[in-house]
């Protein structure tokens, strides 16, 4: 599908034109969004607007990464929006010229819808044109990014705090996804920095000069998005190592005690079994005071086992 | 609430005029301070004030890291002030003009009350300007950071120390907690360091001018927090894993233990065990030296097992 | 073998012309092709197109890393194809002058024939020249790295999916693999990088000006490919490190059940042993109340062991 | 103690002046040394010297980092000196100007006055100005730090070679102290290198212009240091990491050793319990051959298990 | 010894003069070689030679690091050559001016000597000049550093392949000694690239212009070099860390089957060890099912065990 919007001479919107007569016409800016173009649709990004067929390429194309290409005339924006669980990103296109901007996405793109709304009920048209347009859009991208990750960090809050009451498997899958997660939003928030940045610090014409502090606004959110996706990952990290510091700690006090139980224990069963010996020739045996004996020789090798454990502090 | 200070042509200190005189008046340069304002006060910086919509937007939101961005007139500053255990983070913002500073803070904040009582106490009002109360604002919340670092050195100190006495489990719980707040005072102190860098190095009017050096110094402040936590992170990392191969080396030096006890006395409990059974044909319980055979048996595998361990060396 | 065309002054394609005569024919642009080239071959690199002898000497040599070098009135390109299994690299180097490109490969190279087949069979040649020659082959070439980064990343999913029903040797053998793989690619894919940025940076003449968005678009691909190889061998970290974690918890989880049987089985096999001793004079032997009492003990003991361990949460 | 030295006009030595004479006199070139200053003799660094209120801050306090301040007329440095441990850093602080050096510290310092008196005995006094002073005791500074990284690497040394006659818990508590001690020293190193990286690279003039080939050769050896501290920290790392693999490997060795006498021995244990059953009815027991046949049962039992963990190469 | 070798006007080499002659002389070019020289011959860089007192201590003193240093009329080079260790560096120092050349070094120096006999035995004289010799040794260098990487590349290979057939301790050692070697390449191969990307990208006079391309095949083996030790060390890690993770995952099958045998046998042996008992009343032991139904017993508990391990997947 395929919308155009255009503010003519007198300032007054038109919609719904032509595309030949859009592009052809005399208008003071004009805004054509592709929305799931057909196949028809998209030839129009060749004939009438006659973009560089590489750009139309990477538009045609999926996993382009967040980039710009300046080429004659206009240059050419590829962004990406990410959905709740932050796995699926959605690529935007945009040309931005200097009195039109074409946007062109597979999927439809709510931050698109929003803006489309708020211009055609807009009272105040002067302070509309393309760069407006655009930087409109990519800021309600960026604020949609922070909610997965404020979701990121409630998870790992969650996971710090409940880590006692649910199996370890759990955490540790759980632990493991939220790295892959933050992973994945980095390759989109990294790149849309850069891009940020090379709008803000660019030697040629981008279309958006004159709005630059409203870019580098933008710039700011994707800065503290950095910060905090690198935050979360060295938190994961840290999770990870704490409890394996802490199973190797347990492990270690788990041997202590089992040590100990063995090492009393053996010799004290040792002596119980010699005894159990049926020889026929047998002193101890018929020796009145065998078994108080043999009783007593067991107390002095647990209590001598325990006292040499206390001293080596295996019982802490 | 709103406090304002203003020195006027005749080098005297005015105090608590209202916003709209002292920006309209003939000042040589004023002070309005804006501590937890009403949503009618915040207005002013709209009205008379003028400021960017967006650097008013960044008052207004939480979340915002250290920064500065230029603009017409006047550069903006967001800074952040410290609590004593380095998670709560509080924002003042700045707006630095030719002959003004505004100050806005939703929490109280120590450092501006106390430059303010001085500059009211002051008798050399000739060295005091907008840029030196900013100087002096910034100077006193870096200074602040610093007890919070020593108190982690302090934490980190006792842990090396006590680390015999305490549980282990606390241990590493402290350990993590130490690494959480440094990471949290890292996100506070290097973009703070790098907000100085770009003062120190701007290309465009900062209004601080002509105080370069005393920046500079804050500078250093920063470079050197920056080392610190650095260091004291890589200090909580060598900690974990000395740990940690501590812990690895007890656990094997304890399964030696272990497997010692049980490799000599089960083969004596088996000969025991042996000559335990009650089978009526078993030649050995009738011969004489039965048992002391049996004991003979038993002490040469007792001895032989503990020359051979002896000799691989797990004894030691 | 050498294969040779040419655009003549009338358009038309000339082919298999010799070496000699092309050189020091008056074409508009020639593309020489040493396939597979003997040594005598091999000689006309330096007589009759006399090449830089250390040019000559890296397309003799193998083991030598993607890069461009500058001589007077050409470039030299020395760059790698990656054959199915990532670990087998083909060399192909190109000579770029203002009219002609040279191609040089000691093995076949499907990227050539391919695009030697197109410019045979085209249509439209007044869109030919050397560096559009040039730009096809180097754009086949890192279109077929992907296939090899796509490859590694099923294998990574079906390994974190399936690591239940494989033997972890293998499975540990396969993340090895992986890594060395990611590592073999990665130092294919960041020299190829870093060759493309040069091209589109360069200072000095590359031959490939007025075409520099088709060199971005490769350019643009090998980012994402860097991108890629880096986040999985982040991946198989993050799989490796929470492999070692569960395993850990798992081994602290067995340790504890075989304490725990240890431990509660232990104290009442040693009673059991102590009344099988067969001392003459035992007087519990004879009690009547003996049995039933030793029964008694043993589960009182058992019962308070489970009841300690339940207390200390190890039976979780 | 303050002691001062010029050089006259007439190419002469003059001691012990006082600061006023010294510094509004006629002299080519004066160095005056702060010793320890009292409280009194650190104002003259107030008046007469009118140094910067910000760089006598900077004298008084410790826990200053390496660095130099450009001031109008002089360049201020901060430096430091280390012990023989490297935990105990003492700061040396120079003012360099046109014909005058300032030295400043507050514990004695071995440098200053090695060439305090090579320059009192010196018989060729025209190659000898302020820059010349600062870079003499520069030079000896950093040799000094020389030894302190070959006591590390010796110790390390001696760590990797006695690894076996020592206890465990010594040689980490050793590794972990080279660690803490090759931190602190980078943390003098570093800062030192990039001071004199800036000496040799300033904009502005930092007073010992003309002498950079000196200043460079000190850069060198900064850079050497860093290299050694930076491959000692690897190396301890590896260290320890070698070390968690053999105990990783060592405590799988000693498992499997304990789980082999403990299979074979369980369950011929358990069988000579089984007859030392006291059932009045046990066929077994009467049989002629039941004690044979339980041998041989035990043979099979004992013969099978090790043959099975043979092919399981758990005897390697 | 000291060797020289001039060119003189007539284009003839003239062998063996003295330094003064040589230094005074009118020679098209000449090259100095000091082989281990004695003290008195070192004293030729002083006068006549007369270098810099700066770069005639670097001579005489060992532990440089590769490096250039510009000298007005010449260039310093500190270079390194590396015996079939790697661990015995030995230092080669070049004077490099515009038409002679001074190698010193204290050991014998093959490179070296093979460029000398080239050149007195070259026929084509008008080729050679002093930066030519100086490429042709550095040249020589780097590639006598290639073998050492292959070797440690071969031994990697190995250590991955024969990973089974030795004692774990020596891999163990042998990689730790890998990873030191690869340290200790790496402390040469990258100043040695940087030295080369200094010559490449100097601003001022080096005396090798006119030759650029020669030295910048020599940076290309360096940058490849740099490489592959990356990868090596890479490569290390990834071997030890599997071998961790494997040992880790072995230790947790061995206590499986260890928890396995114990939990199985420890019930059943106990309910033995109840009825070897020597109670005179105990009725089981005279009831005539007694021993069917223990041996009942302890089969039901043999195969709930079994089955309920099973469930558990401890058997895989
Ligand atoms: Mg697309
Ligand atoms: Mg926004
Ligand atoms: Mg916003
Ligand atoms: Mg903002
Ligand atoms: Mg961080
Ligand atoms: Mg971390
Ligand atoms: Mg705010
Ligand atoms: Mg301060
Ligand atoms: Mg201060
Ligand atoms: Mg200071
Ligand atoms: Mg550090
Ligand atoms: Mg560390
Ligand atoms: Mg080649
Ligand atoms: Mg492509
Ligand atoms: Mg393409
Ligand atoms: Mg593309
Ligand atoms: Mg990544
Ligand atoms: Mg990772
Ligand atoms: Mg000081
Ligand atoms: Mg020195
Ligand atoms: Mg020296
Ligand atoms: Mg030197
Ligand atoms: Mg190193
Ligand atoms: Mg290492
Ligand atoms: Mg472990
Ligand atoms: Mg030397
Ligand atoms: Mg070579
Ligand atoms: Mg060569
Ligand atoms: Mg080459
Ligand atoms: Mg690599
Ligand atoms: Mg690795």
């Amino acid at each position: 599908m395929i919308r155009t919007i255009a503010l003519d001479q007198n300032n007054q919107l038109v919609k719904d034109l032509e595309i030949e007569k859009i592009v052809n016409g005399n208008y003071l800016w004009y805004w054509v969004d592709f929305h799931q173009p057909t196949e028809k649709e998209t030839d129009y990004l060749r004939t009438p607007l006659s973009f560089h067929p590489l750009a139309i390429e990477d538009c045609m194309h999926h996993m382009q990464r967040p980039k710009l290409d300046y080429y004659e005339g206009y240059t050419f924006f590829v962004t990406q929006t990410l959905n709740q669980l932050a796995t699926l990103k959605e690529e935007v296109d945009f040309f931005l010229g200097k009195n039109y901007i074409i946007t062109f996405h597979h999927q439809s793109c709510t931050e698109i819808d929003e803006v489309w709304k708020r211009l055609v009920l807009s009272e105040n048209l002067e302070k509309w044109d393309a760069s407006y347009v655009f930087y409109l859009i990519l800021d309600k991208m960026v604020d949609n990014y922070f909610p997965l990750v404020y979701q990121i960090e409630d998870m790992l809050n969650e996971l710090d705090e409940n880590s006692k009451r649910r199996s370890m498997e759990e955490l540790l899958e759980d632990l493991f996804d939220t790295r892959h997660s933050l992973l994945s939003l980095r390759h989109t928030v990294t790149p849309m920095r850069d891009l940020l940045y090379r709008i803000l610090n660019a030697q040629r014409e981008t279309y958006i000069k004159g709005r630059s502090e409203y870019f580098s606004d933008i710039h700011d959110h994707l800065l503290k998005l950095t910060e905090m996706i690198e935050a979360n990952r060295e938190l994961t990290t840290d999770i990870r190592d704490s409890y394996i510091s802490l199973n190797s700690h347990q492990t270690n006090h788990v041997m202590k005690v089992l040590t100990v139980i063995t090492t009393i224990f053996m010799p004290i069963t040792f002596i119980a079994g010699l005894y159990g010996m049926n020889f026929r020739y047998m002193p101890e045996l018929t020796w009145k005071y065998g078994y108080p004996w043999a009783l007593f020789i067991m107390a002095v090798i647990t209590i001598g086992m325990s006292l040499w454990f206390k001293k080596k502090g295996w019982f802490k």
